[in-house]
């Protein structure tokens, strides 16, 4: 059955350069619309290793919006995971209608595993059923799953391998466990195909996609993934309308870019008096020097190079097990998202998560405010960014009502010592400030308003917040000076060009790592 | 400080008979209360070894309802646990509003015992500040906190021990480690002293309680805890009329003691017709009988067998990693309250948990149904029950129409699976229906009517149930003939004499197990 996708498919430079921003654009538009839709999408990857799974997993997080995809890569399981069912731990990290989840190494991995070093085929067979029951259940109650084989023939598998190992900065991707799975090639595909055979059904179908290529394997995946994606969005479209179900409540939601849904209009009395009758308070905000904006040439350069940085200083990460925590914080239209992205470009899908804070759930909203951090903190070795974060406290809950002045002013404390937690357990913790100016701001929200595939960005919320800028600024200031300390230090980054904000994260991120790390 | 609470209190037998039941009256009314009211409780114990803090915790979850108490202890961390900052397992495992957390040998643990052991004074101010600063962020978010300490004199903890090893049923109870601490027993009660004067604040006050008395220390605690609630949700009830704060959204909720807050007042054309024109169909819930009611000397001493033996297999267990898990089903006030607590009280608190299903919260609803019963499985060793189950699927979400008839359908097959999974884990499964009739419920409700402290039980909801008892019927039928596998079965109680009801539920407990552990 492999034979098909062994011929070594390519796409011209020029093919693949004029594809993908269309492709990306209309990923990006299916998940908005899935964001407001009533399931979940569940992505699998198989395959044969060195085929960019990995790769894959992160090329999907930098095209669509990461701060709505999971990636879960699994290995030996936890003492938590080994004290329950095998599938529990896949069960905890299901996606929530409206997401996107990726699985790597997940429920297949063993089954096949076995199958090429001990088990026999009824075991093996038994474990299918297994995987279709669990997968149907899944599908039956509404999730899309699509499942990707990666494949590449014995000799490209090796020709790849090799390749890899030439490259220094690739070479710690090949380890002594891939050539021993090399030599098993044969009894591998053997049990791959009848893996493949037995758990490609119609609910939950394999896509298998020849691996020999980057550009050729990338645009594919997109594609196939685009065509599901949109053809189940078509039907649920076509079928709501006819039978509204009951609402789904959105989770890490939608609107609310910016911490709060529920802000209600104001009344007029309260609003900030027009700009010009205001006497401007002097924060820290009011010093920022925005420098002049970074050429294409250099920026390239420095991305590249502090890209390439951050990357190997990751992978140290992940070794000596030291987790990083990033903080992003800024007025709308700061370029968050995009500095974010810089950021994850550098990394591994599997070691990193993006957390963007919107509305708590109603769990969340039972407990104590940084409970829903908490909950969320990854283990040694991993990257977690927050996109808004607990500084809402003292930010939009304080500005516009929504926590007491009792509750705002003793949550400095509170974040502090829980920010001293993280650094006394050895959490690299930095926050970012992205600033721009008032001005610059109003020229983004016109860009967004003319670009149709911004527009959705733009809310009456971002207007109301807009309308408030004073009070933001004091809020910052207040938040900046109580707590930037030594640990968990505040980077104040002139956002109003987008190029020199993401290298000063960059920057910012790997200086930080490099100290840590040691030498 | 401790001479105060060594004076050898007493009660005597006929005051503690006479105190217990108002007690027990009062704390299940303040516990109504504090269901439908915004903040969580936090119960810390602290204390001399063989005070019996344990014991506290297993009493307080018989007196109230353990639906909404969580119990947990701690020992050597997890290695997700130690993956992050020291105090994530706690911040995890914080009770919701409404809801009672019970920690035992939580944060004030390792502090005590590495002060004893090794720690220098500086580092043990450091750790009790993060305490004070923890207990803080808690209580300023609203949470009522209330510290016991159980103390114990010097020689009456040893004459404690001696006492507990010379019973059979109780010498487990003291282990090697009991006898090297209580060697150490100045410096012990050293660092208490200091440990308690720090951490005694306004906001988390430390009870100190003479543990040398059974009697004593229970009523003692009780009053002591009464007290506190009422005070708080005295306080919340003058201040909540004045300025009414945001609706806390119910979690495992209040009335819902039927799976489905939000069922709605049904069209009188689906009402199912009045008794007598209804031509009931012949379920297995038809054929059975209802033995003669058991009198209390036979009852009294097969419950104290039973619990006897129950108590002994749960620490065999625990040992041997084996988990439990129960599924009480049954019409209203069938008794599944009364049945599990006649088992619980063969438990240690620390041992089990009690997870009653209400409506899902949106984090849930956002999810696979069965999600939010994988999310609560035991690691090894423990007992989980459930009071209520992922059973509703087939029963009130199929007779109310929450769920379409392929969904109710399918269930059977995903239950199956899921229960499956469980016991090839080796977790031990099974489920209990309990059954009245329909006269016997009648009276109970009309029981509950006319009882003071019983009328919170009843609500519109029940009787609307009742109303579609023949369509219940039918389902049940279905569902016991779908899902009893020999690996999962149900066992039908006959429930109209709640004595035989409680006893049938820990023979058969009792017998799984047995089974299950070996010899």
């Amino acid at each position: 059955m492999f034979e098909a996708v062994e011929l070594g498919h390519k796409v011209s430079k020029k093919a693949f350069k004029e594809r993908v921003p269309r492709l990306r654009e209309a990923l990006l538009n299916a998940q908005g619309r899935l964001r407001s839709s009533k399931f979940p999408v569940i992505l699998v990857f198989g395959g044969v290793d060195g085929a960019g799974k990995g790769e894959l997993a992160n090329l999907l997080a930098e095209w669509m919006d990461p701060r709505w995809i999971s990636t879960r890569a699994y290995s030996t399981p936890s003492d938590e995971e080994r004290e329950r069912p095998e599938y529990w731990r896949y069960w905890r990290d299901l996606p929530a209608a409206g997401h996107i989840g990726v699985f790597l190494s997940a429920w297949y991995s063993q089954p096949l595993l076995r199958r090429v070093h001990e088990e026999t085929p009824d075991d093996f067979e038994r474990r299918i059923d297994e995987i279709v029951d669990f997968e149907r259940a899944l599908a039956d109650d509404g999730a899309e799953i699509m499942k990707f084989w990666l494949h590449l023939g014995k000799g490209a598998q090796k020709k790849r391998f090799k390749s890899l190992e030439a490259d220094p900065l690739q070479a710690w991707r090949v380890s002594k466990r891939d050539w021993d799975h090399w030599r098993l090639y044969d009894r591998f595909v053997t049990a791959a195909e009848r893996l493949i055979t037995r758990t490609s059904t119609g609910f939950a179908p394999w896509h298998l996609i020849d691996g020999g290529s980057y550009r050729y394997r990338s645009l594919r995946f997109g594609e196939l993934l685009l065509e599901g994606l949109t053809r189940r969005l078509d039907m649920e479209a076509a079928t709501t309308t006819v039978q509204p179900g009951p609402a789904v409540p959105e989770l890490g939601g939608e609107t609310a870019e910016d911490g709060f849904a529920e802000a209600v209009e104001l009344p007029a009395a309260q609003k900030e008096p027009d700009e010009g009758d205001d006497p401007a308070p002097i924060t820290v905000l009011s010093r920022i020097e925005m420098p002049p904006p970074l050429e294409t040439p250099p920026y390239k350069e420095a991305l590249q190079k502090y890209q390439g940085r951050l990357s190997q200083l990751a992978r140290r990460a992940v070794e000596q097990k030291v987790s990083t925590l990033l903080v992003f914080e800024g007025p709308d239209a700061a370029g968050k998202g995009g500095a974010i992205r810089r950021v994850t470009h550098a990394l591994q899908a599997r070691d990193y998560q993006v957390i963007s804070i919107a509305k708590p759930t109603d769990e969340e909203f039972a407990h104590h405010y940084l409970w829903r951090f908490w909950r969320h903190l990854p283990r040694d070795g991993r990257v977690t960014i927050f996109d808004r974060s607990w500084y809402g406290r003292v930010l939009v809950e304080r500005v516009e009502g929504f926590a007491s002045e009792r509750e705002w002013r003793r949550a400095y404390a509170e974040i502090n010592q829980f920010e001293e937690q993280l650094a006394a357990h050895g959490t690299v913790v930095l926050k970012f400030w992205i600033h721009i100016s008032k001005d610059e701001q109003l020229r983004r929200f016109h860009d967004r308003e003319n670009t149709p595939y911004k527009r959705w960005k733009l809310t009456d919320e971002d207007w109301r917040n807009r309308a408030r800028w004073t009070d933001y600024e004091v809020a910052v200031h207040d938040m900046i000076e109580r707590t930037s300390t030594r640990r968990a230090p505040w980077t104040i980054v002139p956002g109003n060009d987008k190029r020199t904000s993401r290298i000063t994260v960059l920057k910012t991120v790997s200086a930080a790592l490099t100290k840590a790390l040691g030498d």
